[in-house]
């Protein structure tokens, strides 16, 4: 039976997160135009800020993360070649094999421990310059790395890679969905974390609580030409001030309060490590989110008795729970979410 | 110089509408959830509603009428097939190729007078059942037809399209980004108007004046189809009942005020055809857009003057000008503006 | 009943030649080798000779006329951009859509008198240079124009186009499957007639008489990159020169006699003319094809007729007719077809 | 310097192999029409017999097993989907990413030891039913497995996959390139080793000696449909019989040798085995393959050591060296290149 007298910790992802009073009133009064005809004041400030935070020339708000990853996958591809990935990245797990569907490229993927790639593993994925073989267009990472459960590629493995794409004559882009995340865990700005990569895409509505949007940064003519791929892929909003407003919020006052959520995420892990049944790589828990394996499998099912205590999680595949923290779940419900979890895992042993 | 007096009469496009002040009020209060979980009640009671109006199972939210129409033609298609449309349609001119880019599909382009395509014309353009010939995949119609001046298609010329195209085999989807606006001129709800198309795109931001968004209309199906196509576009939103709840005004107070901007365009149009210098085809003035030539041609530089006078217009192509009314635009702003244009006229004549 | 003291006289179309007996020689002593590794002599030997006499710097076999235009296409576009071309065109109407299903790319097709395109009338079909519309990405014509009726489009008119589009910065790829027909008809070298073109394909297997295979020439670097499209559409061949020592004797001895092509088109031409219940516009009898349209309808019926008389002819649409000369029929043959369609048309205006 | 006493022996790949004195006879002679129209007698003589050996209901010539393999893929699946195949398979690595490029799918490797996937490998590679998860459409195998080193999958092996697809409602696709090597090494008959696949593609130009050409077997539907995707790929020759002539030959009469190529291989592999400075898998050695790695690397120099002395071999990768047997390459001549060979491992290990 649904526990009622609290409303659901919800843990299935940041995604869930509610705009906050703040970005509810910034929505209700934004200033908005034709973005269409780049007119829409507000869109205008989101994304020279965005840029600016960036360190870029230009911006683009696009209204997901994934229309984001796309446009950069079709900027720097022709359709015939390979996108080198890791083997469970974002873009190749969970955007609709668009890669292949739009851009018309094939995954090379390389499996990498804890999904941190580095250019010693990269560099042999490279197609050989044979003309009969599909040449390598674009080199795709992704920091933090979701389904590695939030792990962090620190700057030096970066910087190797940007020396190594550039070296090798190819463009790189990040999958920056959460790249705060990253930031934040490393003590960084994101312009430094992210400078060698061509184009990077970051979520304004995940950790950062926007309730819609992402935007992509890079040079000028890229953002240029991918004004033309939003539009195509059908991302031309008019008005769409209206979730920028919200969007700047975001974007200014969210970064900084991240390590909070990383300091819950690191709560329920520890709680998950100490009970019976389950197994957590608890170095691997370094930002918002928290994957751990079930000794005895049944995931969705040991979801759905969570779910019966009012705490929301997701199996990502038969054996795997994960949760993910976020703003609109304080340290007092992670804290709750953590001993219904202990307490189930304890009855599954018993 | 720029007349400062008065804010500039946009007659661009109906594109360029604000939001209300309720749907301000609206958007600040929705009640919101992630819909990629099809857990936003807003977005969930906006679809359920505009299934009802069109009098189908479905419907699904979508941030732009480009990527409804484009989810359509996917859902409805194979690579290598073609698309059945006429000459001067929005899918084939405005939406930057995608059904080649995305769809893999051949526009058979077939030109009607007034952008009115009947079954007469239809048959003809239908391929051929050669195994070395591409085969008719859709027939894709538009009501009303924005680049023919916002014609309208009446009723008994669709009723004899959906009994052919039925007959043949062939599925029918309706771009009816202006839908309302032909129901309006034709004094029909939209339900009788649409029924015999398999699926239908209309659009809560132009002439409804929501900020940002459009809906497809189905079959479950067609819907639950179009559902991953929208995630694979980058149209998987999250919160996006802050959108939701300005199309739900849209839809329910907006199309009953449309024949005031049919008017309008109406009093614009008579104001052309009575000066001299440009030609207008009175008749296929239907809706809310005026479209004349130039007989000196020179359609930016017309522009350009109407926009140091305060009035915002389209040049289309070289020779033509192109008023869209809406509801941002009253009677006496139409009134000036209609002064305004035949001033210039005269001027151009002396 | 069929007429068989006869063998049918086979004038559906020029690719029904057979090879000669110089050719079956060829192509059993042929010196072959692995062409995929560039070692087949004699297709190495083939495509020299054709760039030699086209005056490029590089030339590649394809097994057909389609995948020499497909991977010229697929060269000189992206993915969403516009191919001009002819209504009728080759291109657009019988290469499966391939331009949409493979280069993501929209045709924007220009109906043009007996098929002759001319800078005047492509011009206007160039997509202007705003974000949100498909842009021009290629030129594509044919000459002779086939649909057309075997129509040649003069050098002067070609001149034109190669500055315009010079000027324009968009390249040309000229579908030449007859070209040598044009050639023979307007007396010009093919090096002259095709200078302007980026690239240029032609068959070896249409008048020229060879059993399979075509060619598409242009500069070295355009030549390398369609070597990898060849391989991806699955047209690397191992041991071609098989098929290309029929190509040889095809390209240098067959030119030559094309004349008589045309001399025996126009003596089927001026029969129906004379005859009642046709139409033909004897000026676009320009090479080796003859279309006529029936008064009376019902062209599958008047060609199952002719069948039944010996004669082979195609209906390519309900009302139309046409007649394709080559070398496997000669004056004889061709006296004899003329003489039955004048006896058929008259019996159905009895 | 490049021993000029003996032709050298070519151990590169068995598609070097040139047509014998019967199959250039056969060619010279062949019976032939317009195979656009289905009219070339050779053709459909070789497509008959090809699926009567493969005890399925049609066939069709192909030029190329490339382009057999990516008609499967486009018949199977639909632009968006995901094909399951082994990590270092064909279609992965050889086809020029054609299955992402031609029909929009991303492939879902599974690494297998040896190259031999079985339904526990493939069973979790199958996508979730989940509706923003790109959903499996088409598994594809290759029996023998070519970068595997010529691996032979078994029957039970393949009953098992069979089974598994059956009841999970998926396509099965084989990869039979070397399908009658797999064939001999199991003493088992083609229709057998391979009735539960949907489709097979199988060459006529590796093992089995001819020129050129492939053929894709399936249903009489499946193999309808293709016609209009060779068509669409440019694969739609005209008097084709000229090669199925040859096709027949080695169709008929070259699968009862294949077992020498096999001895052959044997052959080479244990004198590599018996040699220091290499290590090779003896268990992997099945078929016609013989791969190995060097110690010291440097693969592409010991090739060109091994040319020198007049034998080609393939450096597959930079410490990897292939040879693979066939018609062209007698007894004597393999014990030659294992000498050589040898001896040049030697001079590298002093």
């Amino acid at each position: 039976m649904m526990n009622t007298n609290f409303a659901p910790i919800d843990l299935r992802s940041d995604t869930v997160t509610k705009p906050t009073p703040a970005m509810r009133r910034a929505m209700a009064e934004a200033e908005v135009g034709d973005d269409v005809y780049s007119e829409d004041p507000t869109i205008n400030r989101l994304e020279a800020r965005a840029a600016e935070i960036f360190g870029r020339e230009a911006a683009i708000f696009v209204p997901t993360g994934t229309m984001g990853n796309q446009i950069a996958i079709r900027l720097h591809t022709r359709h015939g070649q390979e996108v080198i990935c890791e083997a469970r990245s974002h873009v190749l797990d969970w955007e609709m094999a668009m890669m292949a569907a739009f851009s018309g490229c094939q995954a090379r993927t390389v499996a990498a421990p804890r999904g941190i790639l580095t250019w010693q593993l990269i560099q042999p994925a490279i197609g050989a310059k044979i003309y009969y073989r599909a040449q390598t267009g674009l080199i795709c990472l992704e920091n933090t790395h979701n389904m590695a459960g939030g792990t962090v590629t620190p700057l030096p493995v970066f910087e190797e890679i940007w020396a190594g794409a550039k070296a090798a004559g190819l463009p790189l882009h990040l999958d920056g969905a959460r790249v705060f995340n990253a930031a934040a865990a490393l003590g960084l700005p994101v312009a430094k974390l992210t400078s060698g990569f061509d184009t990077v895409m970051f979520c304004l509505s995940k950790g950062l609580g926007a309730p819609v949007g992402s935007i992509l940064v890079g040079s000028r003519e890229a953002i240029a030409e991918a004004r033309s791929v939003r539009k195509a892929l059908g991302g031309g909003m008019r008005q769409a001030g209206i979730l920028a407003a919200a969007g700047l919020i975001a974007l200014e006052e969210m970064p900084a309060r991240l390590h909070e959520d990383h300091s819950n995420a690191r709560l329920l892990a520890e709680a998950v490590a100490g009970a019976p049944g389950a197994s957590i790589d608890l170095e691997a828990v370094q930002t918002n989110i928290v994957i751990f394996t079930l000794d005895a499998g049944d995931a969705p099912g040991f979801v759905a008795k969570l779910k019966q205590q009012g705490v929301l999680a997701s199996a990502i595949n038969p054996t795997t729970v994960r949760f993910v923290t976020h703003y609109d779940v304080d340290r007092a419900a992670c804290e709750r979410a953590a001993a219904l979890t202990v307490q189930e895992l304890k009855a599954r042993t018993v």
